[in-house]
This record gives structure tokens, C-alpha cells and sequence, in this order.
């Protein structure tokens, strides 16, 4: 490559990915991941092994149209098996069948997995990496090689590991990949042993594969690169088997914001955040709060302390600015906010609010007081505002509560196990409403809405999507006190409102009477 | 230290974890986290900041008759304000009335923040960390000089970084520890940038923090000890602000494992799995699945090939045997504990038992069954040998439920917010009773209680000591499934019950229900 800067990246959220616990792609699915990560410049994308199922084989037929602007689909299998010819192999026909540019095979180079697993000769195993490869590549296929178990099989007999590398370049591999497929080696084995392939192997590229098992796929990936590995196989959220692949998030933002490599156009860094949104939301898995770089919280800052140096000196507690890649700084409020990181949380929504007002007073004494009683409103904005807005005078309540009943019996009846009876008054206008449900809290969510729906039509758009307890002081046990956490959208929005009581019915009542408020209030702005 | 290959490990769960977003701990819960750390054989335990608020100071008193079997206590607070004496200095008093033998201080080491975060001169900081150190010293305390940012500081002026180490190390301090503030810096920098220290100061104990920013803590802090570090900072789940501190289990077992270190004492490995379910319950946080070592899934294996391979080479797909720590290998979705340790778990309750028979075997599906909707019996053995009672036809119900009805209202009469009735049968005798209480829950115990004296008047010796909720399937919102433990205690046994439901109710009944059968099935015993 031209510019010795540039790297690789190749993703196999789609393969590698989907090996991972409670991960599973439709294939509308699919598509959205490989038009996301085309999109983010991402150069290679495995996307499947046409030779596990027919739908696999279907789903490489269906995206031969696709258009892409930058990325390579890569379809994935293995060397042929022995004491057949490559001709004869079924996964390597499947391989040309796909009709993709770039092939990825796997084969063995660590001796004992030759000898005891597969239970092959050495020399037999070198010749299926060979015969496969040459194989493909007489059929116009760039092909990949993944040696796999390569570190561990470096280990144990080098030489051999090495030969096996050779049989691919000799071959005419395009790359040769090198995996640490049980994800165990120290960032120092990444270096040293890249490091000598890198060596015995300058013409070729070479590519590292790691997995997380010892929580240091990222560091291995960024130390074979320093050993002169130019391909960087991973999932972009660390999707994968047992503890997943190497997160290609964490090491593109690590290589290209602090080592100046170029992972991917510098002018998409900002979609970086979005782009994993999407994946994840396509997945249907959540984003780790604390993830590196793109988690909701990796640059939300909790202590007084902090929150005030972040302000003071922007790199105070941030080793890069979350701007840019498209996250954002959070303070979070609890009892050790200062009161510049709840005015900077506040300014948005209260543009006139003066910092050295008593009206600041009056709000960081009522967080203080609140705290001792456990509400926490780092998670939980929109009670925040809503607190705020009664501290100004400015609250105006959509319903008044005349009362409710929530009843709960064993046996159930038809299958519900509770009911609820809620009366309210809006403008004068009393409303009774009753409904049963799975619980206390989910009658007592579909009696409100049933109440309020005459009067406030558009509640019928709000749903609940989340739902927490947390329950404090619990060497009360039963009279301990718990605090509630419930999420809603609609739409175009999402906000999250607490309750606190030693009632839980109480607790997930506040929160959901503030998610209601809330919505009403946010209905004209 | 006589020995080379020891590693001290200092564990900031309940200080710096608690910094983490949805983190809090309660005084019992605190109790319990410092517990399970000594049993495990961490070495210090940072226990909080004293001076931050009364009950963290409180708590300090409290915990001064415990007994540890080898852990050290220490408290945190930071070097003196400038322009008042370390006397005057109110934090430092603080640290000396919590009466630990260590203290951790942390001051500026990096010039920027020096300047222009406390606006301090160059030497008036040096100044600020000698006295201080000097100080606790002279009171007879053993202090960890934490530099804050000190690598970010070095790379930026590394003379002055040096110097405000110096200036803790020439006044007596018997650590200093070099912190990742921001969590930004790479292994290569770690190593370097340690290295530099420990040949600066050969006769200190040189500490290393980190956190996770960029993926990268484990890896630092390997690398740190690697250049000499002798001591490891961290949280043992990796709890923190933003993407958290090291993670202290992920680097024990690395060090330990693979390269030969002492973190714990040997003989403690096996205990980390379950010390770290512990933790994470009592902090109410899951342990992502994927979490390396640790998590559920950390070695699972989705079928196929790979299940294949390490049923012929057991090392064919895992880095390590997942038993030296007390996680187990799974084949299967959501399988739990392998015979043999359900097996080891049961014997004591029922010594007649046949590890190979058929009742075996029920145990082990019933298990699978209840797992897959969503019951754990890692922290509720007392159901669970309820539970097998019951498969093994042993078990002998207290009492029998004709109905209970659980009323919750607002608003609240004479401050009681739930009322329950409940009727019981036991040995032909209908009971009908009823009470108010703080919560539903809490009324339905008494209710409960009051229905069985009669009966059973030991069930007045049992209280209840401890309560938690936690929501399975969060994205299902209130209509989502809750498991509920609870642990009661008598004079001289303590024991923990789960029950789940969608309904909060029921799952907490089903909780209530065992531990009045535990304790009436366990008298005679």
C-alpha cells in the first residue's frame, strides 16, 4: 500500500459476530449492518459462509446487486477437507458460487490441532492450505487466509506455524490472517510474533484476528499493528463467541484519533457513534453504557470534583473530545454534583436561569435533600426538569389524582394476576378508569393512559420500554425503600423519570405520572 | 517484597466504582463487598472518602471492630487545599479520625491542572503534596501518594511529573501510584512511562491505575507491572465513571494464570467466580454475559465446530480451564452448573444422594428448565434445596394458600399505603389474616406471619434482613419479569430465597413462601 499510514479494517459482525450468544441477523438485518458499515468506510465485510445453510448461499445471490460506495463483501469457509481434491470440495464450490471478489478460508497451523483434531498428517494439512488457495486463485478470488490458532500454535511448534503461512503465500494469498482464536495471548506475544511474520513475510499483508477472552483484543490488535499487521479483522461492537472479537469501535477511534493512522475517512469519524447505534438497534442488542467511545456513558461525569475540572480545562477528565465521533458530554446528577454540571445540564431547557441566582440555590439544596431521600436524577433527565420547572413556579400539572386502588390477588382471575382503579380530575372534569394487567404496575400504567385519553389524545403514542427497581437501604427489608426508573418514547423522543418511595406501587407511580407530565409538557416545544 | 512474583491488588469498588453511573451501596452492602474481598484475599480495600460526607465517615466508625482476615482498610482524600496548612487542613483531619493504618491521597502531577484547574504555582503544589504526606506520616499512617493524570502529565512536561513523585516519595509516602486519569494512554506508553518511575524511585512500591477509555486498562496494567508496577489498582467488576476503572478480575487471572504472578493466594482462585456474582448482586449490576473469565458465557460455545474441537482437545477453544476460577464450560443456550457441582452443592442436604442415578438427572433438567425462565440459584440455595425436596417427593408444605389479595391505595390511610388478607390452611385449620404495612410486600409478611403463629410460633424468631428486585427483559417495560431475593435470619442461620413472576407481587410471595418453609423445615435440623 501507497501510504503506510493506511489500514485495513474488516468487519465480521455478520460471520464471526453472529456466533455470539442471543445474536441472530434477518436479512433485511443484514443489509442495514452492510450498508452502515459501507457507509462509515469500512474496507472489508464478511458477511456470511454460503456452504452453513441454503439461506446463507441465498443471502450472497440476493446482495450481488447491491451497490456499495467503498466496501468488499467477503464470503467465508475453509480449506477443503483431506484426501479429496480442491475441485471435489463442496465448501470451496459453495466459495466460487458466491461470487464475491475476496474469499476468506480458514486452515490449521498449530500442530497439535492438525494432528489430534483433525487428525491430519503436517504435511497433508500444508497441502490442503495450499491446494485450497491456489484453487480459488486460479479462479480470480483474492483470497484470505486465516490461519487459525496461529499464536497458540506458533507456541508450541514455530516452525510449523510458519510453513503453514508459507504454503498460503506461496500459494498467492492475498493476506494472510493471523488469529489468536481462543483470545489468550498478552499484548507482548501480539508484537513479537507479528512481528516475525511481518519479518519473514515482507510482500504480503498481513492481518490480525483477535478474540477477548483475557479482556485484551484491543491491545493485542494495536500491538500487532505496530509489528506491521496492515489488516484489522474484528466486529464493530465486539459482537463474537464467548467473550467476543476484537472491538474494531475502540481500536479505529484508538488508531486514528491518537496514532494518526487512517482506519477509515477522516470525515466519517463523526458517524462513528450513530453508525454503532445503528448496529446495535439491528441487532437488537444495547450498547454497553460504559463502552469506550460510543457507550452513553463514556463521557459522563458523576463527581463534583470532575464535573468542575471538565469545565475548567476540557481534557481535565476526557482523553479525547466525544464531539468528535458524534457523542456527547453527560454530567450526571447526584449528591456530588457541583453546581457547574447542573447548570450546564439545565441551560437548555432554562435559558434564563442565572448560575449565581438564588434560584440555583434553591435547585442544588433541593437535589441535596432529594438525594438523602435516594432519588438520583443522572439517569433520569426528565423528572430533573420536571422538579426544576416546580421549583421555578412554572409546573403546571396536566391531571389531578383523586385517588387509586391497586389490588393484587392469588388465585388470579383470567389469567391477571392485578387491577387497577384510578380516578383523576382534568379541568374540572372527573374521570374514573379501571384495568387488570400482569402486575400492579402494568394495570396501573393501562388505567392512567385509559383515564387520561379523552383528554390528551396523543398519550396514546407514549410507550413504556423500560422498566427499573433498585431497591435501597436494604437491610429493611420489606419495608425498605425502592427506586424506580422507567423509560417511555413516542416517536421522535425517549426520556426517563424516577420514582422513590417505600412503596413500590408508590415509586412506579411518581415515575410514571412524571412520564405522562413530562410528555404533556413537551408536547409544544 | 521477598517475593518477586507478588502482586499487591487494591480494590476501589467502593470508592472510585461507586463513581460509576447506577452504582450506590448501601452501609450492609458495603459490609458485604469488603467481606467477599477479604475472603478472596484482595490485599487493600479503598472504603471511601471520609471527609465527603458524614455517612461515609460513619461508616468508617462502623467498620473499625470488624475483623479481616487479611485485607487492609484504606481512606481517601486528597493533599491539602493551598494557602492553609495541612493542620488546618479539614480533609486530612478527616483521614486521620477514620483511624485506617493506609490512607490514599491524590494530588496534581501534571503541570496544565496545576496551573489552570487549581490555580496553584508550580512549587506551591509540590508544597501541597510534601506537607500533606508529611502530615499523615507523622500521625503514623502509611499513605498511597495517588499523582492524578500522571501519565497525561509526563507526556506533557515529565520533569515536573517526576517531581511531584519525588516530592511524596522524599516526604514518606509508602506508595505512589501513577494514574490514567482519563484513561486514554496505550500499553507501549504504560510500560515506557513506568519503566521511567520504577528506575527513578527502585526502593518505592510503585502502584498503577488505569482506566478504561480506550479499551486498554487490563492491558496497561500488565504492561505497568511488566516495567515494574508491585501494586494494582482497579474495581474488581471494572465499575467507575464513564468506561470504568481496571478491571481487577480480568488482570488477576491474567497475572496469575499466565504469567506466573501472585495476586490472590492460589488456593482462592476457585472462589472468584462466585466472589464476583456477589459483588455484582450487591451492587444490584449484572456481569455482562460476555464479561472475560467471569461472564455466563465467557465459555460457551455455540455448537458445531468449535463445541466439537474442545471435546477432543480440551484446549482447542479456551484459553484457560474455566473451573481454576469457578466458571464452567457451556455447550448449550442458557445451560447452568455442570452435575458435579450441583452435586458438590446438594450432598450436604441430602448425603444419601446418587451423583449417577436418576434423581440426579431430574435435578439437573428441572435446574435448566427454571433457568430458562429466568430463576438463579446461585444466591438463593435455600429454594433450591427446596426445590429439590420437592422433585425428590421429600417435601412437606407448612402450610397451604387458599388466597391472599393485596390492596394498594392513595391516598394512604393513617399513613399505611397497603393492606393484605390473607387465608391459609394448615393441617385442616383455615387461618384468615390480615395487615398494613409500608409497601405491599411488606403487609403481606406480616399478614402472613400473623395467619402462622399460631401454628408455628418460632416464625416469630425469623425476620426478614434483605430485599432485591431485579428486572429481567427491561425492554418488555412493566410488563417485564422480576426476580425477587430475599434473605431472613434467626438467631443463629441466615438464608436466601428467590421467587420470579411478571407481576412483583407474586415473585416476592413466592420468595416469602420459601423462607417461612426453609425455616419451619430446618427446625429439626
Amino acid at each position: 500500500m501507497e501510504n503506510t499510514k493506511k489500514l485495513q479494517i474488516f468487519d465480521s459482525t455478520l460471520r464471526d459476530g453472529a456466533q455470539g450468544a442471543n445474536i441472530s441477523f434477518s436479512v433485511d438485518d443484514k443489509i442495514k449492518v452492510i450498508q452502515t458499515l459501507d457507509g462509515l468506510g469500512i474496507d472489508f465485510i464478511e458477511a456470511g459462509n454460503p456452504f452453513s445453510n441454503p439461506a446463507e448461499m441465498q443471502f450472497f445471490q440476493r446482495i450481488q446487486g447491491m451497490k456499495l460506495s467503498h466496501a468488499k463483501i467477503v464470503a467465508f469457509g475453509s480449506t477443503r477437507r483431506k484426501g479429496i481434491s480442491a475441485a471435489e470440495d463442496s465448501n470451496l464450490k459453495s466459495l466460487l458460487a458466491a461470487n464475491t471478489e475476496y474469499v476468506a478460508i480458514f486452515g490449521k497451523s498449530h500442530i497439535r490441532h492438525v494432528t489430534d483434531v483433525i487428525k491430519a498428517t503436517p504435511e497433508e494439512n500444508l497441502a490442503m492450505i495450499r491446494e485450497s488457495v491456489e484453487f480459488l486463485s486460479s479462479h480470480g478470488k483474492k483470497v484470505i487466509f486465516d490461519a487459525e490458532h496461529f499464536f497458540d500454535g506458533y507456541k508450541t511448534d514455530s516452525a510449523y506455524a510458519l510453513s503453514a503461512l508459507k504454503s498460503a503465500h506461496d500459494a498467492g494469498a492475498y493476506c494472510l490472517c493471523l488469529c489468536d482464536t481462543n483470545g489468550g495471548i498478552f499484548p507482548d506475544e501480539a508484537y513479537e510474533i507479528t512481528k516475525k511474520v511481518t519479518d519473514t513475510f515482507p510482500d504480503s499483508i498481513v492481518a490480525i484476528h483477535c478474540h477477548n477472552d483475557g479482556g485484551l483484543a484491543v491491545a493485542d490488535s494495536i500491538e500487532a499493528v505496530k509489528a506491521g499487521a496492515r489488516q484489522i479483522q474484528g466486529t464493530f461492537l465486539g459482537f463474537g463467541e464467548r467473550c467476543g472479537n476484537a472491538n474494531l469501535s475502540t481500536i479505529i477511534c484508538n488508531l486514528q484519533l491518537k496514532r494518526g493512522y487512517e482506519c477509515i475517512p477522516n470525515g466519517n469519524l463523526k458517524d462513528i457513534y450513530e453508525s454503532a447505534a445503528t448496529i446495535a438497534d439491528t441487532a437488537n442488542m444495547a450498547i454497553p453504557a460504559n463502552q469506550p467511545y460510543i457507550g452513553m456513558n463514556a463521557f459522563a461525569h458523576k463527581a463534583g470534583m470532575h464535573a468542575d475540572g471538565v469545565l475548567k480545562y476540557s481534557s481535565s477528565f476526557e482523553h479525547i473530545d466525544p464531539e468528535i465521533i458524534g457523542n456527547k458530554r453527560k454530567f450526571l446528577l447526584s449528591e456530588i454534583s457541583g453546581k457547574s454540571a447542573i447548570y450546564d445540564k439545565l441551560k437548555k431547557y432554562f435559558p434564563s436561569l442565572d448560575k449565581n441566582g438564588k434560584e440555583m440555590g434553591d435547585i442544588v439544596n433541593t437535589l441535596k435533600e432529594r438525594a438523602l431521600s435516594g432519588y438520583q436524577y443522572e439517569a433520569a433527565e426528565a423528572s430533573f426538569v420536571l422538579l426544576v420547572e416546580k421549583i421555578l413556579g412554572k409546573y403546571k400539572s396536566s391531571f389531578d389524582l383523586i385517588n387509586f386502588k391497586v389490588i393484587n390477588e392469588q388465585p388470579a382471575i383470567e389469567g391477571k394476576v392485578a387491577s387497577a382503579i384510578i380516578k383523576v380530575r382534568v379541568n374540572g372534569v372527573t374521570k374514573i378508569s379501571a384495568s387488570d394487567g400482569e402486575g400492579p404496575v402494568h394495570a396501573m400504567d393501562l388505567a392512567l393512559r385509559s383515564a387520561l385519553s379523552e383528554f390528551y389524545p396523543e398519550i396514546a403514542q407514549v410507550s413504556l420500554t423500560d422498566f427499573k427497581v433498585r431497591v435501597l437501604d436494604s437491610d429493611k427489608a420489606t419495608a425498605a425503600k425502592v427506586r424506580v426508573l422507567i423509560t417511555s418514547a413516542n416517536s421522535c423522543d425517549s426520556w426517563t423519570t424516577v420514582g422513590v418511595s417505600e412503596d413500590i406501587i408508590e415509586a412506579s407511580w411518581l415515575a410514571l405520572t412524571d412520564s405522562i407530565d413530562y410528555a404533556l409538557m413537551r408536547r409544544g416545544k
